[in-house]
């Protein structure tokens, strides 16, 4: 295999030179000084940057973009070379052009390359490449970009083409990106966290401590995250299946599948899965605070005063068959519900996702997904059942918090409903399949 | 790169054409009209097909089959080209032959190549890769089949060379199969269910109705299924680990292993994965409703009830160590049985299992497993116990269920214990390694 | 495509053949006895080794090691062929070479590539190929090299080259190896289990034996392993984030990252994602001993005692804020701890982690994981809460094992707290840059 020169004896570039030396390149330095300390890799041999370049077609400048100027002076040696640009910035957008771009100003008779700025150094020194694998490579020179391409390849990780160099700024904002598309779903459910916190807060600690002088700020803790948690998951679960109904409508309305959605449509759609596994966590959440109940000194205490005063007033209760039914049936609809929405959730996993084909894809998240959706509606309405109409669950003439919960998911579930309606569903699917 | 022309300006050809301008094709695109709408990609030119196809060696039909014979008169433009068919059918095996041979039927001279039938539109336009990025490809030109692989590679998708264009066919059906090594254990396990559920019914609600006329028909909500789910989940694991004890008194029998197994045992042996996961699902939904026992309506008022009715007789019991025993422990083992048991399910991640060798896998697979077996038999014999002379337990003659679920379990590890003594082990050793 | 030829008609040479003859290769094998079987794949043809190894330029060797010497009269034939070794052994490092270099040794004329020795027969045979898809391909020849890993490319394995032939033993030992990363963290959580097994023993059986005569070896059961599994899991975890606290120490007093850490900090730190990953087991199980509480036998026993007792002593309690405040702050922590420690779980299955960039990961792994370790120890802290200072926790001196478990996650904290002050947060990230 040919020769690369590496410029910079960093972290990076040592890593770098490691890895390659490990998967058969021959490898030369380019440093400020020649001598080589115990930690360049063995077998790698250290010189000035010009002799260096000399022995290499391919050139890894390992270098903070900062100290670039010192390439200049090298310009003639570097002419024909292929330079590859590793650097990373501190801030998205932090120049004015990328690093590449200004590396190719720099040195105009060099084919600049942008490439390996994903991969971090402790990763490739110890081999435990857990972050992305992914390798994004752009640049002008299309054979240049092919020589690259070949080294990663080589080095275990995965190049991506990302077509010419203007695509090097998008190259070097990626690894400073913070979950993007988790953006809006957390923003979200910050939003709501917060105002149902307050809800809550009022009706079932406020209220009871303004009229009944009883201290429960202890439902802090559990009881009104545990409100909150069921309502979030419930609100956002339909939230992942609205753009979809409201798509279907535009399109009815339009009568042809070939024009562009509007531009909100399109982004919320785009965010789904993340709004998905959101409300999943959220769900998991309700239920293990559900699984708490039981062992709370709270809910201990109430169960057993209310035993004790039943012994003591001699009175023993016959079964409520009713509430049994109740009880059980709502446990079981959250239950079955739960248990669909995990499996959702193990299809997102990209392992899953990857081994089935679209149409099972498409059965899980769209098919059981409305089934998850129905179970978890039916499960809250079970459960509010003959709270809806009681005066004494309007407190303050607030309504129970759950009752909000419900607005979405029904609304969500009676439009698909109508959706289905072959008067609707056939002019639909005749549209989506392009027969005009 | 080189030009890349596109029949057909539908949602596939337009997803696609943008895709392939993304990674650096330039694309052109054959129409019936040629006036670009606005959902064209930028910088994609719309011509005549006759035009578009003398523009490029590569050219996709995106049009569905029905249409193809508006190609017949293009036929003398299309000798020698790569004729690339996408298409998909409603359903499965719907013409006698596949839609690519039909294609090269049409046009004797061209280079007919299946391939992109797998990924949907929508996925392509939006970047969210989700379903598989498996891309089937086949074709009787080599050279043809390379420079289309090269294209799915170059749009970040995994070409798949399923060989000569016999293959269409298959590749056809692919996208309209739903989970086929599914089908076996889901249909297997629904009549189970079905089986056990009218058997609990008769002995849990009939019987106390006609005895007792006592009303329990809520335990169809969470008490039968919490009998269900065990029951099924304990014989499908055991019918994970039958065929490998079938397999080895064949092969002991026979003294060989170059002989095929039957072939229900080699259909079998294929779908223990799937087996083994509807069983951890049905395990699942198990120790969920068993933590939901002391928040159920009926539980606590069965629990308040008795207490009540102590404190009113005056009467305290003394703590009964072997209940106290056998409780703890049929907990624990079961504990113990279902951590194995999700441990299993998540080696069986295809990312997961692609990280371990060969050897750590069947560890996991084949030694932890048949420890959740052994732990999962003997929390259900912990758990019947007693029970099993009790005359109580017998009602209109019929067994409690569980009884039938420990069948299959322990046969399997009577077996098993017979097989790993020496003088069955050493053969059967031998006889794998092939030392005749 | 080139014919391949493959030695030896055992399970794996027909195996092979079997999956070659799917992906477009024509294969002839080079058997002992030419007469082929049903079980040969069909197409295929059987010869003798020399008239077989003649149709090829690559020749599999499907054959165990200790035969190899049958080759040694072929060595005329085989001259300037690629012959490719297969081969496993049955322990590591069995022979003083590896098997590769011994049939070089044989066959000086040959160019010797190692290769395809971790799938296994039944995977190529079957097509569920589960465990790893990696192929290690090493040798001396580029070209034979180059000819082997386009073969293993084309049956949809993954090639990965490991440089010359010197690397064969390694590659053979790959196999044989069983979990040599997770060795470390398995055994010190089963030496500090046995540990705290017996001290709980000592103080929570044993001692109400001795002194109150009262039987509660149940508690062996469940209630010991529910303060083992936490305690490990705490300790476990804080293990995971010593080492980041102890590198940065050293590398603040050494003033520089260009110095190699101690050999036991490196490997501590490779083994923190295994540490981490056994303390998430551990965690797991205490969460489920926890929910099954309710459902012990003894619990009821002990709950229903109680009130029978107050009913008869015409005793009423009322709430105790505090105690309500306390049981639900101490669940309501553990239960963020625990969803955080099943988040940061996640993000360690290969596909996910290979789906973020580096930041992302780091802000998971290092910001979320020390809230989780945060969350935890408030957990135990507020659980122990008052009963730090009570004499009833110390029997025979000894105090509460939480006591122990407590120490090193707080040390970690601390210091942490420490580190981030930016006196000393600004001289580190300083040095880590690298601007001397
Ligand atoms: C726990 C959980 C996990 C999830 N994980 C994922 C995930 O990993 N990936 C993911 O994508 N989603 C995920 N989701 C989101 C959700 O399940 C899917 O988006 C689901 O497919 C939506 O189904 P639908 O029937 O509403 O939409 P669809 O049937 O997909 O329809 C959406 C709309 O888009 C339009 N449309 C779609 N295809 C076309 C087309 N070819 N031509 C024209 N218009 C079209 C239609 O107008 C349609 O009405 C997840 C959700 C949850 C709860
Ligand atoms: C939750 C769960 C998840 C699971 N996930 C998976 C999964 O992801 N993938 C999977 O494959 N299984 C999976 N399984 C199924 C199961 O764990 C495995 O099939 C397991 O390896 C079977 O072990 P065994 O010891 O019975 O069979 P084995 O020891 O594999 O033996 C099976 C029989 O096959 C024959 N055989 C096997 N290899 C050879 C050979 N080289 N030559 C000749 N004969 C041979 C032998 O006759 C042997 O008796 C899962 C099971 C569960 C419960
Ligand atoms: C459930 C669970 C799952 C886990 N899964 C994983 C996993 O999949 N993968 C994984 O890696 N870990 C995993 N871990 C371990 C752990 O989360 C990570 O190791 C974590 O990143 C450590 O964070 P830290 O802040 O202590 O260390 P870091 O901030 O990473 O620092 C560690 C030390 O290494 C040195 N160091 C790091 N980078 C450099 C550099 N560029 N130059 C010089 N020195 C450097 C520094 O001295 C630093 O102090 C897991 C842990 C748990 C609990
Ligand atoms: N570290 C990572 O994880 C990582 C990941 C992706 C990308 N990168 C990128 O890789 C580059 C190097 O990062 P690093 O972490 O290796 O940094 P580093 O450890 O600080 O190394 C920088 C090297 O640049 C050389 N250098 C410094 N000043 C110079 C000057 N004035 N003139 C010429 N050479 C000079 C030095 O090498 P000599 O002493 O040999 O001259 C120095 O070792 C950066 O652009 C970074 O964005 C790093
Ligand atoms: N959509 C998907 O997700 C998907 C996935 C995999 C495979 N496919 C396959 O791709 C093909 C196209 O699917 P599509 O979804 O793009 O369908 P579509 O939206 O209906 O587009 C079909 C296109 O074919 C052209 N066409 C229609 N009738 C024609 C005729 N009589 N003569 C010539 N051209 C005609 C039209 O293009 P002009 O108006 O430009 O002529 C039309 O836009 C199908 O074979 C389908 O199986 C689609
Ligand atoms: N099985 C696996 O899963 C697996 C996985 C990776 C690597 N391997 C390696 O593949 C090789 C073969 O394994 P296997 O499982 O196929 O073993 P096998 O079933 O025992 O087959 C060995 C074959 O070698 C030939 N052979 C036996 N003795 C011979 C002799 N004295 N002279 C010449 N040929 C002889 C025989 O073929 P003929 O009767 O046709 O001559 C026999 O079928 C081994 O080195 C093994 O380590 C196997
Ligand atoms: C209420 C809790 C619910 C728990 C649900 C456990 C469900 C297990 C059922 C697995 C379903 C897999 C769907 C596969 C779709 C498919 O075909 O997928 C196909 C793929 C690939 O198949 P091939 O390799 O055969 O092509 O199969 C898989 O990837 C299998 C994935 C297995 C995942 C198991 C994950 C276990 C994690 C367990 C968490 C449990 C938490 C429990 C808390 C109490
Ligand atoms: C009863 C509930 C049990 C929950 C069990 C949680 C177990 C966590 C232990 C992880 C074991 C991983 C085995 C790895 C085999 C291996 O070596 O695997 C090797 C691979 C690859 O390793 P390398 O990258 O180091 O080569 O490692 C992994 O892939 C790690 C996978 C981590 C999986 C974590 C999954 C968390 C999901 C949690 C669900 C929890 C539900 C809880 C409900 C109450
Ligand atoms: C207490 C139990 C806690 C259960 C927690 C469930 C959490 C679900 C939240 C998912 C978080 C995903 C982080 C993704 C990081 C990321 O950006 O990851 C990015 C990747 C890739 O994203 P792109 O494909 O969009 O680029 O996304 C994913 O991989 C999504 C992974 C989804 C995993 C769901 C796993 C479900 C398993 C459920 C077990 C539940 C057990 C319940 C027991 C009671
Ligand atoms: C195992 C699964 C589940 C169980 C055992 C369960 C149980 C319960 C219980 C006991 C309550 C009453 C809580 C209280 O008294 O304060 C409740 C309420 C609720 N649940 Fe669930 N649930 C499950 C799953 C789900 C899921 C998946 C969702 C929705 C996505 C959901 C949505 C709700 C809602 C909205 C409420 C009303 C919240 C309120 O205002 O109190 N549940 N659930
Ligand atoms: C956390 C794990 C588990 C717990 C806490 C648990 C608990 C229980 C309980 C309380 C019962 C009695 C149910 C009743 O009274 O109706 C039971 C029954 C049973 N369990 Fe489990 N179990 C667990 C895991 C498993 C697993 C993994 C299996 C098998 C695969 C299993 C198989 C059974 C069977 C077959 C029964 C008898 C069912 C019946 O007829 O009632 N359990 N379990
Ligand atoms: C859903 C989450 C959790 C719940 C409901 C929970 C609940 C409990 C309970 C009820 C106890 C008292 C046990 C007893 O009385 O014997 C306890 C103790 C403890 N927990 Fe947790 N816990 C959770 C998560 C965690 C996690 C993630 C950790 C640490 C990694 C942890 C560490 C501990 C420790 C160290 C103790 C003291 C053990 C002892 O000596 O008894 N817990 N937890």
């Amino acid at each position: 295999r040919e020769t690369v020169c590496i410029f910079g004896t960093g972290d990076f570039g040592r890593a770098l030179g490691h890895k390659m030396m490990q998967s058969g390149y021959p490898v030369v330095f380019g440093s400020r000084s020649t001598q080589t300390s115990s930690l360049i890799p063995k077998g790698a041999e250290v010189f000035s940057h010009a002799e260096a370049a000399q022995k290499a077609a391919i050139i890894i400048i390992a270098i903070q973009r900062q100290h670039y100027n010192f390439l200049i002076p090298l310009a003639e040696i570097l002419r024909g070379k292929v330079l590859v640009d590793v650097s990373n910035n501190l801030k998205i957008n932090q120049y004015p052009e990328s690093n590449a771009e200004y590396l190719a100003q720099l040195v105009p008779g060099a084919k600049v390359v942008k490439a390996f700025n994903t991969v971090s150094a402790w990763a490739l020194q110890s081999g435990t490449l857990d972050a992305s694998r992914k390798v994004f490579v752009c640049g002008d020179d299309m054979e240049a970009k092919q020589m690259v391409m070949a080294i990663v390849h080589a080095l275990g990780l995965t190049p991506v083409d990302q077509g010419s160099l203007l695509a090097a700024q998008e190259i070097e904002n990626y690894p400073l990106q913070l979950f993007p598309m988790w953006k809006f779903p957390v923003l979200l459910s910050l939003g709501l966290t917060a105002f149902f916190f307050f809800y809550c807060l009022a009706r079932d600690v406020i209220y009871p401590y303004v009229y009944e002088n009883k201290d429960f700020s202890f439902f802090i803790a559990i009881s009104i995250p545990n409100r909150i948690c069921p309502i979030l998951a419930l609100i956002l679960l339909a939230l992942v299946y609205l753009p979809g109904v409201i798509a279907a409508i535009i399109q009815l309305y339009r009568g042809t599948k070939y024009r562009r959605f509007p531009d909100w449509l399109d982004k919320w759609m785009l965010c789904r899965k993340q709004l998905g596994l959101v409300a999943l966590a959220f769900a998991s959440l309700h239920v293990l605070y559900t699984l708490l109940i039981p062992i709370r000194f709270f809910v201990r205490w109430r169960i057993s005063s209310r035993i004790v005063s039943q012994a003591l007033n001699n009175k023993t209760e016959p079964l409520n068959t009713t509430n049994a039914w109740l009880s059980d049936s709502y446990l079981a609809l959250g239950t079955l519900g739960f248990f669909l929405f995990v499996l959702l959730g193990i299809t997102s996993l990209p392992s899953v996702s990857n081994n089935v084909n679209w149409r099972e894809f498409r059965f899980v998240q769209s098919k059981l997904g409305y089934l998850t959706l129905i179970l978890c509606t039916a499960h809250t309405l079970v459960y509010g059942g003959n709270r809806f109409l009681s005066p004494s669950s309007y407190r303050w003439y607030l309504p129970n918090a759950y009752m909000f919960s419900l607005i979405v998911p029904c609304i969500v579930l009676v439009v698909k409903f109508v959706l289905i309606f072959p008067c609707l569903d056939k002019p639909l699917t005749r549209i989506r399949q392009g027969w005009e």
